[in-house]
């Protein structure tokens, strides 16, 4: 396919630090990037061409999007699937991944009943109507995560049920807010680890980032560390896994898949987003070419870059850690910027909230050189030991 | 010295392809970037938080981005040093390097003169006020290299005087625009090869990136390779001439100072640009931390980055080749989109003109792993061969 520059311009659905990395990656390659958020001033329209600002279902704005752009695509789930179909449709401008993957994947029971009917490996699940289908859940598998089927972001909308000092049934649906579009309740899985593989789809081929070891807490990702610190056979188990997941799904661009390891050495899938994800930040240092500009290459059409590993790499996300703060000012820098090594990437958000992604660093084991330390435990020790460094201030010094 | 983020704002005199990077370079650092350009809707526009069209001598315009900036550089030695220096004053925001860095250096003959006071090694070199001067020059160097001691600009203002094919003195004079600000001649030396050093200067700390070869046709750079194929110890003089040349100047960010090495390893100072440098552009893929974000730290004062090499790296510019076209259109792009370790960089220039520098594309050795071929030669050659593919279309297809 011949490709000529300056490229299309690329509209996206949601401004947050994603379409910002998405629009920093763009641009180099002649792609400008029009962004639509809610918010006004979003973290990507310092980047970005331009920024429209409308709610995800604002039928109007997603029509001004389209008419800015050549091709249409999304950094987050909360983008609306029919009113993208139906707008692409009318101004005559492919989206992707396709619409009918954000159908699938809005909805976790219908995701999860997606894969696992497809043979996927998947830990075991029920649909929650009602409390007596959550108390059956607990009875059958103990320890429970309650997932509201739609709207979850970042670990909103999840609630671990079955332990000693629980909510009741009734409490628990009402706490993840399963008014709205039901619940589902997917047995807690012993796992040895967590991983994560960034899929690329392009033009009639496909490829993935190398697997990432992700860690955790409170249903929120801290720190990630490529190698995945897991037996060659693991790593062949999570590719394998990620290519039937991606059959499953359609349209191009990336797809952040994430992953279980069990203790057995099997790979369960947890959630995919179709869209770059957190996990594969590392990639903008640490990867030839990184998962936003290989969503940008992908949604376009155009050749996928190299999947290939730059050498060992570690980031740790910077989450809010005050009270709603009228401005974010994270302390510390200083740490950082004379660390080796080390990468920051700063989102742009003007409030800080309690583990709100404001940030994240990153450390590549080359930059590290002089210092012997960069086995990945190394990496990834230096980039919390940074993390941890940095504060938020209360916006009043 | 503590540092919060948000970061300060940015100030940029110019925004051209060098605005553009370093805006690309500054996002992530959550450093924000105002420029200012004659033309509207300059190069770096689309990814800059605002754009000021005025002329860089339009003391209104440079007001302007003062009260918008907490720090102000410049992107082109076209600069106004005196109005920069006043309106800096008038806003109390600091401006780096430091204007009296710009006089210097705006000057041809005045730049020679410090380096050559100051005991640095420069190829010989006289004042040229009229014919008679440019005929005793020829006399005595033989083939001489005259140039407009003011306002020239990638070859612009250049002319090499002596050979067989030669205009008259006065001609010569008038073809260069001598008539503005006068001339000077520069012997021409034979050189092995020519090198080119990106200084880095912070805030009580300087580095230098890696010696980078360079190779220059009818005066414009055409390619570029890291690690320069010289000796260690030319690379070692490289870098002490290097920092020779950095102690006359003043003022923090970066400085691109290009090298002539002679056929008997030593190393003399051709011309010092004091900002990022089309010499230095592969340290976007192929150092730790690349010149543009060098610029940003150097500039606001904050740590410097590290100047490590990542791996052998080799650039080749992309130039018009086409004569005045309405719209610029780069074909070919998809090979460099397929090719492992190819990164494409366009300057979102809207029109081309011959020679015009309309991008530039890096191929890095760890790219290209799977092939064997990752010697320095390799990579530049792989580089000249993905360039040589590229064409300009004339807009019409």
């Amino acid at each position: 396919v011949p490709v000529s520059l300056p490229g299309p311009t690329l509209g996206v659905v949601g401004g947050g630090q994603l379409g910002r990395m998405l629009a920093e990656a763009a641009a180099p390659l002649g792609v400008e990037t029009v962004v639509l958020d809610p918010t006004p001033d979003p973290p990507a329209a310092p980047v970005a061409r331009e920024s429209i600002t409308a709610a995800f279902d604002d039928p109007d704005g997603v029509a001004a999007l389209a008419a800015r752009a050549d091709v249409l695509t999304f950094e987050i789930e909360l983008a609306d699937p029919d009113l993208l179909e139906r707008v692409a449709d009318e101004a005559g401008v492919p989206v992707h991944p396709r619409p009918e993957t954000l159908r699938t994947i809005e909805d976790k029971l219908v995701q999860k009943r997606t894969y696992a009917d497809a043979g996927i490996p998947v830990p075991p699940f029920r649909r929650i109507d009602g409390p007596d289908d959550l108390r059956a859940a607990t009875e059958e598998f103990g320890r429970v995560m309650l997932k509201a089927r739609t709207g979850g972001y970042d670990g909103r909308g999840n609630l671990p049920v079955g332990g000693s000092d629980d909510l009741d049934p009734a409490a628990a649906l009402e706490a993840v807010g399963a008014g709205k579009g039901g619940a589902m309740a997917e047995a807690f899985v012993p796992f040895e680890r967590e991983l994560s593989v960034v899929g690329v789809v392009g033009d009639g081929e496909r490829d993935a980032l190398p697997p990432t070891e992700t860690v955790h807490r409170e249903e929120i990702l801290r720190e990630t560390l490529v190698p995945a610190r897991a037996d060659p056979a693991v790593h062949e188990s999570a590719l394998s896994v990620a290519g039937a997941v991606l059959d499953e799904l359609s349209g191009r661009g990336v797809y952040g898949i994430e992953l279980f390891e069990t203790p057995d050495g099997d790979v369960l899938v947890n959630e995919v987003a179709p869209r770059p994800h957190n996990s594969g930040h590392w990639s903008i240092e640490g990867a030839v070419a990184s998962q936003f500009e290989q969503h940008v290459r992908g949604v376009l059409g155009w050749p996928l870059g190299s999947t290939a590993l730059r050498c060992p790499t570690a980031t740790a996300n910077v989450l809010g850690d005050v009270d709603v703060s009228p401005e974010a000012r994270l302390d510390g820098v200083e740490d950082v910027l004379s660390a080796p090594g080390a990468h920051l990437h700063w989102y742009g958000k003007r409030e800080v909230r309690p583990l709100r992604k404001m940030g994240h660093l990153t450390v590549t084991a080359d930059g590290m050189a002089g210092s012997d330390e960069t086995a990945p435990e190394a990496v990834l020790a230096r980039a919390r030991e940074l993390r941890d460094g940095l504060t938020f201030g209360d916006g009043t010094a």
